[in-house]
């Protein structure tokens, strides 16, 4: 006959009475009218108190596999983006100075790989969430001897509770998938904040496709990165709800207090978003168009001005006089209104004797980038190695 | 040289001069001033941004160890106390309403439970510091053919970070350990809640040593329990740095940005709050005096309502009949103005006809938590198997 | 015909179509309809920007207003309750241990006295909301010479606002709104706080009413006060939502950016919980039925201490020795295990010389609170003048 | 002999001793060295409770004048800048995308509106500080008919203190002083975005003076924003400190608890933090240098997309139409290859009859901005207008 009522839920048949408190005594009501007062034992050796957390459990271990596929779809596509592009040099930036070529793949990997961290850290939370806490009572524990560890394995839980009084009352699983949200969301914010001064006029470096951007009621010319600046925002809200648990948590008394109804919505919520933010992305991301002419013609001498330091480290020269050195070349450049590169070998000479004919290639981006080929740099061989350390830890992390 | 250097810090004899920007440049001018320009190679292959976050990185792997130590001190004692007074009975209470009778002990480790989850993550975030992103340079990687492996060897990190943008300015080991300790601290401020309602002259549970408590300036009469009320109160503290640094983070451009600058002085005040929190807890907890007998005084028959009920299961009934029952059971005591255990058993089989002679046990508040013998429960061979539990897991967690 | 729009409105049978993006292209959309292209100049000389800032403002004027009169329907409420129960005495607390005598209305009061405060706040947030943005366009202004003042004057509005980029894009009336709100709810939280203390069976002081209490689904003798944990709650989740605007707003570019569309949701729903909080306090406060018996037997001469002490100051013993002579007579009558006012005039002259007969009227609360009669104090003409004060207060406010 | 206490203090000679508790005891402690026991009296009809709040408004009243009198500095820098730079123009963004043309002077008052607000709420904040609590003693009230009109009038306070356990522990006035920080540190992180984004390469519209920007350790090509990413990450800091406070406060039984011992440290952190930002801010504004051929180079003929469909409403044609309109034309320019202004009126005439031979005015930036006459707007005669009400204001909050 429980399976009768489920069979009206799964048929969407099940009539909720007015009367019915929440979904258990809802189900025992109905129990009840088919097979009489017996129903009246489906309460035996419960309580609200372990109901509600079991069930929270069970809602948020599926929802923590949802989430992960929709995280590991986004890292994919950028991966596979990253693989693509690979040959694609653009400036990369520090204080939003330029600060060195570097490859668009690297830049593009370097959000991946923080997603990665996110994704690790879902499945240590998830870890903690499959708990059973069924058979805790309201507070002392269960009074019939139930095998709580049976339940465990009908109910396919990694473990169960250790204390009563603990688990009814502690939502450590909702505030650390909260917090969990909240981290995830400031990585999106910032790829996001990148993004959008990517898509400015003045960089124009990449372009959003319509789907993902909004023009404006009153400038036709205008076309808005609203899909981002959505994703950045949501970073806001997210943690709000994090914060305002722990506000709740704070300084309440043992055992469960009606304050942690608090948690559903927030869960609800938080969860609706996360989804939501991780398509937005994979949208955004694999509609994205690039425009590699701006990219390249964004980069200057100036952005090998360490190279130049690195060129006389090569022939020997100590680090720090050849940050000097290069100093004074970006300096003497500046002065005389020419390009870094522009500067005669002769007027190098005058800063050091070691430059000489084969610093003309420093001037290439190309060969820049290669340079940095220790493990994760952004060299060809680097950026290779990177993608295999992601796509290795997804596999890992689906297994 | 370089070891003649160590040895000025380990001395204290280190001169700083104020012209030192911070300890990289200071050990470089110092070691300068021993063996000339040689010195300047010191910096070869590397930016402030990745030797900075490697220093934080290694001060805050000795935190978490030093913490973690803390943290067990504090578990231990708790646990050894509810081990030494497994036999105290006292009120369990659900939204400070008297509930249950249960173990003083089944109290203690209810909040012992929770920190071994704090110690658990504390676990994981150390294995996320734990990371080299030495080698990373300012954000293109290292051009010299560092071999990071080896570095990482040497500094006995765990793994190396995999993408140079990433590495310089991601924050996530900092946000995960001021979260780390906002939940801990949430665990504690509860705690220290429950105590200090005990401590009131309307509990009389337990009392304070006098080292964790304070006189008034105006009412000679009264003793405060500081310590406690300190307790709680950090948790907010903790966490507005927490939340603060999140909002740092928001939206931040991607790589080094000086905002990134707000990280020490969180992680620095977190940590010594940490430290003198848990030392705090762990001496509030084994000087603290128990009144067995105001805790004994305290339980009462109602209290026994749902073990009533429980007794009629036993008999046959449907659990939520015989809640009814015993509902009915309460009501006709307080309608006649006497305990519930006063009630005849004439009067309560007027209720229900399976009351008979042997419900008077139900009103022995020691065989009361003997019920609750599944694991979890208040029985004492749960609390035995809970002590058990958590003992092992320290064990686990410290090897 | 723009009225006979709002008339559809007003009836309800306006129809929205799924191409209408907001309600402003609705209403052309449907203006369009009735007559036809001239309808396409409704949007002349305004953006979305400034016109959606203009509909929150003008709903959240409203809101300010309604929830204004429920907190002066609340601290009415309590007023009168103070004004009634005048005569009543019990426990006042510091850091939750029995500290002086006080008048249950002094209670009241403080938790009154702390909500006109946010009364105040509540009009200085709603006057800087009154301010009209309309005429501000996307960005750079009005081109058609709109007289904005004559806006302001036929919208009722306070002031125009400065500056048009600013205008569209300053979200401080809705932060300062959440927060208005969540420093509100702290004290609302407080007071919950201190009435759950009141209603646990070791206080018994309060006794809430059945509407606002809950019973248990395993313990059938429980009364839990539910109404008063939603109240301490909801201060959690209020200020998570001010905490998420400001993170939102943190480092956003000026003018208008998509993430500013967030402020509406925070601001709805606060404004319901605050409608609600509110409300329920108010059926709190006026059906809560207090134990003046337990009250007053929770009086103990200990709380005296501070009286004790300043017999002798008005003895002229200077406060300082005054406070170690009560706290001699303290230690003494519990070495000698009696009642502070069991001691004998003997053994009180034996700490010094100034006690005499007089001392007796010490130990009577009728006369320890009158003594309290500086402005603010717990005597009766002191707690009149406050109960007039606090009237006089919102009979300002209300004008 | 007080006097001489104070003496001390002002010539640094008053020696502590480790066995005061606080000032208050230092001071009684000290005059008893010069005057015996009759120094005992200084407590009389004190407690801590009420002193270390009047202490602490006393401070925070002195420092709300500093910081009110940084702000307005800042604000008049902003204002005498806005002045003298009124003819410069640069392009407006919404969303970050090139929007309309405006005067850089708009943008920066702008940013010194939102500034004027935050100084009208220090005022608030202030006259709520401002407030005298002494005479509440610990929570009864003073016992000796102290007069606390006359002890306000002494002190120099706006008001009294209406209930004395409100008045001990309320920390209303550190809650707004933290958000009010915060309210004003997040509009001057949105400032700090604009203008890092400003002195980047690609927007290359204002270059920090060198005392304001930092060079790279490793790349001697850069110059970092380091100021205003400094102040922009400083929002984040003084929000955590609002958050840790309002946690803390949440659920807080009333009357004094130790926990709000934790007000102090959040308010001089804050006030250190407003006070440098303020200053470093007005430094910067002060020092900045703008490139106003790049502004001028930044303007684009589809900037004035909006301008051309403002020209037709003026020809008679609703604006919807002329949306359109205009949105056809800039299409047919992308189409075509050619700026906006390059159609030729032929090509305009096929999307509209109304175009004639004065839609060559429209291209004008000069011309465009002057059409935002309205109030607010960023014609000239406007922005004079806000120029003199920003200099009114802040005359009358000075007065």
């Amino acid at each position: 006959m429980a399976s009768e009522v489920a069979e009206e839920w799964a048929q969407g048949t099940f009539k909720l009475s007015p009367n019915d408190e929440d979904i258990h005594t809802a189900n025992e009501r109905r129990l009840k009218e088919l097979i009489g007062e017996t129903a009246g034992k489906l309460h035996t050796g419960r309580s609200r108190n372990d109901q509600v957390v079991t069930d929270l459990r069970l809602w948020m271990r599926q929802t923590c596999s949802t989430l992960s596929g929709l995280l590991w779809e986004l890292i994919r596509t950028m991966v596979d983006r990253a693989e693509a592009e690979r040959d694609v040099l653009f400036p990369g930036y520090t204080h939003l100075q330029r600060a060195q070529p570097i490859r668009w793949s690297h830049w593009i990997l370097s959000h991946a790989v923080a997603l990665t961290r996110d994704s690790e850290r879902l499945l240590e939370v998830r870890k903690r969430i499959n708990v059973l806490p069924l058979g805790s009572g309201a507070i002392a524990g269960n009074p019939l001897s139930v095998d709580r560890e049976l339940l465990r394995a009908e109910l396919n839980f990694g473990a169960i509770t250790l204390n009563s009084m603990d688990a009814t009352s502690e939502r450590d699983f909702v505030a650390e998938f909260l917090f969990w949200a909240s981290l995830c969301m400031t990585h999106l914010s910032r790829m996001a904040e990148d993004l959008i001064l990517y898509c400015t006029k003045e960089f124009s470096f990449v372009q959003l496709s319509d789907a993902y951007s909004t023009g404006s009621s009153l400038m036709p010319q205008k076309k808005n990165p609203d899909s981002l600046e959505l994703i950045r925002s949501k970073a806001g809200r997210v943690f709000g709800r994090c914060a305002g648990l722990l506000m709740t948590l704070k300084g309440l008394p043992s055992t469960y207090n009606k304050d942690l109804q608090e948690d559903k919505e927030a869960v609800f919520e938080v969860s609706d978003t996360m989804s939501a933010v991780l398509q937005v992305a994979t949208g955004v991301i694999s509609t994205l168009q690039i425009h590699r002419e701006n990219m390249g013609q964004a980069l200057s001498p100036d952005m090998l001005a360490t190279d130049l330091a690195y060129y006389l480290v090569r022939k020997g020269m100590p680090f720090r006089q050849a940050h000097e050195a290069s100093g004074k070349a970006v300096f003497m450049a500046e002065t005389k209104g020419v390009a870094l590169n522009e500067l005669s070998l002769q007027e190098l000479q005058t800063i050091s004797p070691l430059f000489s004919g084969d610093v003309s290639c420093v001037w290439d981006y190309g060969h820049s980038v290669e340079q940095y080929g220790a493990l994760g740099g952004t060299a060809r061989s680097s950026v290779d190695w990177q993608i295999r350390q992601v796509r290795a830890l997804l596999q890992t992390q689906q297994a």
